[in-house]
């Protein structure tokens, strides 16, 4: 028998948000609509994304990690906008109405939003191909945001974690290339369960003068920082911090354009360079310094010279 | 040659947004996320839904009626909660990068957009089977938003407009019926242009103890607020307003259970109803009195008798 909508949303959905947890949260799921309260001096930073069945993750993708990495590349956009992560909204397409489907989907779903500290407040199913729409809000402290248009020239280029291993997974699951067992299991991880670096937000608003979400690749990225600030960059390949696989087979095309890292790219300025650098070895944070910002340029320098990035693009869903 | 997703949010859906008209908007279109500062002594109402081309709207309508439908489909949300529209956020798939159809389809939100007095702040395109995602977020002074679970026995049920015109022109659309050129015409623009009744909000806000927007079809809309408020209804069928042809014919079922009206069903404390009437006289507003809230049961009164509403339901998108 069918399932209906309401019963969906009930059943997998209508978790109780705790007001001790959520204290923003007026109300949740259930009505036309919820409704919030923003902390007092304080700013609401919204955004909005969309994973498609085969586009965005492979067909075969288990419905945990699907409604994990949904809810996580949202987040990251939070963070790299220095918003602390505080409610999203879910809009479910399923081509029919699966509970197996939905219950590992709902899991997936609230083991990242406990992990992230975000709360779901409202949501929409529908039959459909499936695809799923996360809008997710956070607050920052007023005018506390970083955006990608704050990066001068002298500011050093900082990236978080280790970049490629999400790309290497795929490039395995595909069959594109073979990897040994421990190391696969460690990609695809990457690849389907992508931690978006929360922990990073009050490094960013001490010290950033711009940042970016890696989901397109490091150069495309990297790309949009340099066009909105009007500058230009020149990076070291070498200070790169990649996944050990690329490194040992020097396969640095997954790491710069192969995307789907969800690191942090961010500036920083020159004179603020020593003092981040110390709050990182403190906090053990995986910073790396990559490279500088300059008046006009873009070009990654390695063993074989100078490359001219100005023209390349990381992944783009309409490009070629 | 294909088109950037960069471009085309640059292209179609980047318009300036006007400080005066909009000033809590800090940071528009093109960076990870967009920045909100609600008003003071104001909460955030939230809310999302997807359209899916061929479920919730003929794969023939036009790109402008579908981003119209789109928008007023949330904006109608944002209504009944008696919130002010302020902003939205898109997230749209395409099969293929088509520009003739974001010309037209852009042309058509922008549209909605100045007429809902709402503004886009975000978006995402990717591609994939034709859908549209749209959340939408309004303001309410604090603790001033209409659930639907506050109807008490003895309220009146209200219902704004005329019902079942969509409904009629969907089915003149699919051919089950024939309506002479000018009523299809009419009943088209029902079905493809919603009016989200935004002018209703004031009025809300004074009077009603309860409120839901009209998508799924009078009876099963109803049925919510019944199931929220813990109450029961009689409804006088002579008494609900409806699209001539409906009347006519006697064909109810349209104005009943058709769905897509986006009109406002709300109750009203009787000792607030002889106001009400004489505000709505005064403003010119189409309200009608179709009912009383009871302690239990839910029944249609015709002149065939009562007919027993508690075990039927409106459109239920995984229902049987």
């Amino acid at each position: 028998m069918p399932v209906s909508e309401f019963t969906l949303i009930e059943k997998y959905f209508n978790r109780q948000i705790n007001g001790d947890s959520a204290p923003s949260v007026i109300l949740g799921i259930g009505d036309d609509a919820a409704v919030l309260k923003v902390p007092q001096k304080h700013q609401l930073v919204v955004t909005i994304d969309t994973l498609i069945a085969g586009r965005h993750f492979p067909d075969s993708t288990p419905a945990r990690d699907i409604a994990y990495k949904a809810l996580a590349v949202n987040v990251s956009d939070l963070a790299a906008m220095a918003a602390t992560p505080a409610y999203f909204v879910l809009s479910l397409a399923l081509p029919e109405s699966d509970e197996a489907f939905l219950k590992q989907f709902s899991d997936g779903l609230f083991e990242a939003a406990d992990e992230f500290n975000i709360h779901l407040i409202g949501g929409d199913t529908c039959r459909g191909p499936l695809s799923i729409t996360i809008q997710a809000s956070g607050y920052v402290p007023d005018d506390g945001y970083i955006t990608r248009s704050g990066a001068k020239p002298g500011d050093h280029i900082m990236v978080s974690g280790k970049l490629g291993a999400a790309a290497v997974g795929l490039a395995s699951k595909t069959g594109e290339i073979e990897l040994e067992p421990a190391l696969k299991l460690q990609a695809l991880e990457s690849l389907n369960r992508p931690r978006p670096r929360i922990d990073l937000i009050p490094t960013l608003r001490e010290y950033a003068s711009s940042a970016i979400d890696l989901s397109d690749g490091l150069v495309g990225d990297l790309a949009h920082i340099l066009e909105k600030s009007q500058v230009g960059a020149r990076v070291q390949q070498d200070f790169i911090p990649v996944f050990e696989w690329v490194k040992q087979n020097n396969a640095y095309t997954y790491a710069l354009i192969g995307g789907d890292d969800y690191e942090l790219l961010f500036t920083v300025p020159e004179e603020r360079v020593t003092a981040l650098m110390q709050s990182v070895s403190n906090l053990k944070l995986d910073i790396s310094d990559i490279g500088v910002i300059t008046e006009q340029g873009y070009w990654l320098h390695n063993q074989g010279g100078p490359t001219d990035l100005s023209s390349k693009q990381g992944f783009d869903h309409f490009g070629s």
